[in-house]
């Protein structure tokens, strides 16, 4: 998995080698930027396959993994228990003060934790935190903000890029892969 | 949000400086331009979860927004209905007739309205808009029509851009992200 | 719409101008490549709005619209009967005897009929008909034997461009449009 | 189908002429990377009906086709007995066992086995399979360990383009097509 890191900066390394914690808004970036509704008014929603494969791996490395999410969706709820992510706060329209007090409960630094975000209200909370990343589908306004702009757009693979990175700038691959 | 407007030309600032109103059609503009059926003939819809963020910002600044659509179909109804929308006009086969009442019931002057079309039935509207803008998988020949092509696609963000454009022309983005 | 003809060449332009009817596979053209299932065993299907804009314009010209299809989908079935397509042939293993049949039926000459597939079974029908198309992801082993690529994939479009061809080499865009 | 074989290196085009047997993983080869669920917790799946329509091919041809797959789907499961495949064994996490049991069980050498992933997890197969394909949408990771890259993106004909390059090489094609 060396070669995985040549593609980065040595401070997207240096920032990524240092996370203990990986936080992101749902929408746009765990899922694609799709609201779907059919006719009976039931929600659908995409998520990648690429993010669920990589959850368990950050699981064995010992990496905290959560949401912090404006929109409140069931369907969002369930996919993550079944990948059994560590919290999952939706609804949360003041991201800041949830994710300061998260970073308290679980007795972190913020430069521990890297956020992922795609939209406005995810600036403060992407200022905030040791890594943060936008979806390459993200806003223009984030870009020049954050850590890493992924290649990835919403819900084909963000979370997997940044966790990738992650797991490779702690070293934490060949261990996992046994 | 000053940057933001580098990317447009000077007649496109100045046209969207003086919106006070965004109606567009639904099919191909803030929907993708897919029509989804299951096999008990309920329709499914895509939106995009940007063009309903900034719905919000929009209404902060005060700015109307609507829907004239020639389809009729309940899953964007109720969208409109979740978003706060100022009105959604539907299975509507002249468009022109509408915008002008419209007009005239909100006591707006035809430079003061943006209209976002995608096909042929949309160009008289576009070409009485002050501010007319098209989807880049829009028709070749509604392009040389309007103010703006987007760089999004239908249902990718078409309205947000827009919106955006408008907000920062109108100098409203730092006073409502306060 | 005299500017949309600059795109082809004199002979797909010529032999545009001759088709009185168009028939597809609706597999792969009308719809998009996918096949959809949910959970309950449901079918879901994905269609273009440009392409059933497209077909009221048809009509309105006179030209015949309707369906040769390999695979047997009720979605399709109600989609066709939505947008009023003249039949709707699914199920049919034997393409080229059905498409016999049928220019005899209504009085036609090969060269007065187009024809879009996307798959190898396509290609006896695809040499026989006046006018034949195919979807820029259809099989690379079909494109050297069509009068047309068609620029958009499938289900995005693709009896749209060949329609919007069509009439426009017949000229009747402008009556139409009235 | 001589012209197909173009595109293919001769070490390519060598492995594939040995091939009796094609297995894949089934999320992000025979279906896209999406994890599709509605508000119910039903699952959505996306198929291609390009790989749909080689299957008879390959079983015309006499070609071993069975699925390998970590996760467990109903879903993925009626469309392999919809298309009669050999088997459909889901929920293996021990990938490589049971690639060797299958070889056994049918009485094939490795290298006459193709298989198709896209994951880490399933590089020991890509490894001990005579011909091996990863998605143009795959991890980096994998393609300096694959046989083939495949154009296609996972769920839009990764196994067609594998097939097809297959029955090319091994003369099948103009038969088949009789």
């Amino acid at each position: 998995m060396k070669q995985l890191l040549e593609k980065y900066t040595k401070d997207q390394v240096k920032k990524a080698a240092q996370i203990k914690a990986i936080f992101f808004e749902a929408v746009g970036t765990f899922t694609d930027n799709k609201i779907i509704y059919d006719e009976s008014g039931k929600e659908i929603v995409h998520f990648s396959t690429k993010d669920g494969h990589i959850i368990r791996y950050l699981k064995k490395a010992g990496i905290l993994v959560g949401i912090i999410s404006a929109r409140d969706s069931s369907v969002v709820n369930r996919r993550c228990n079944e990948l059994g992510l560590d919290f999952c706060h939706q609804g949360i329209l003041d991201k800041s003060s949830v994710f300061e007090k998260l970073i308290k409960h679980y007795k972190l630094r913020s430069k521990e934790v890297a956020f992922i975000g795609n939209d406005i209200d995810d600036l403060p909370v992407l200022r905030a935190a040791g890594f943060s990343a936008c979806p390459s589908d993200g806003f223009d306004y984030l870009k020049s903000s954050v850590t890493l702009v992924t290649t990835a757009r919403g819900g084909r693979g963000v979370v997997r890029e940044v966790a990738d990175l992650i797991l490779a700038a702690r070293g934490d691959f060949e261990r996992i892969l046994k």
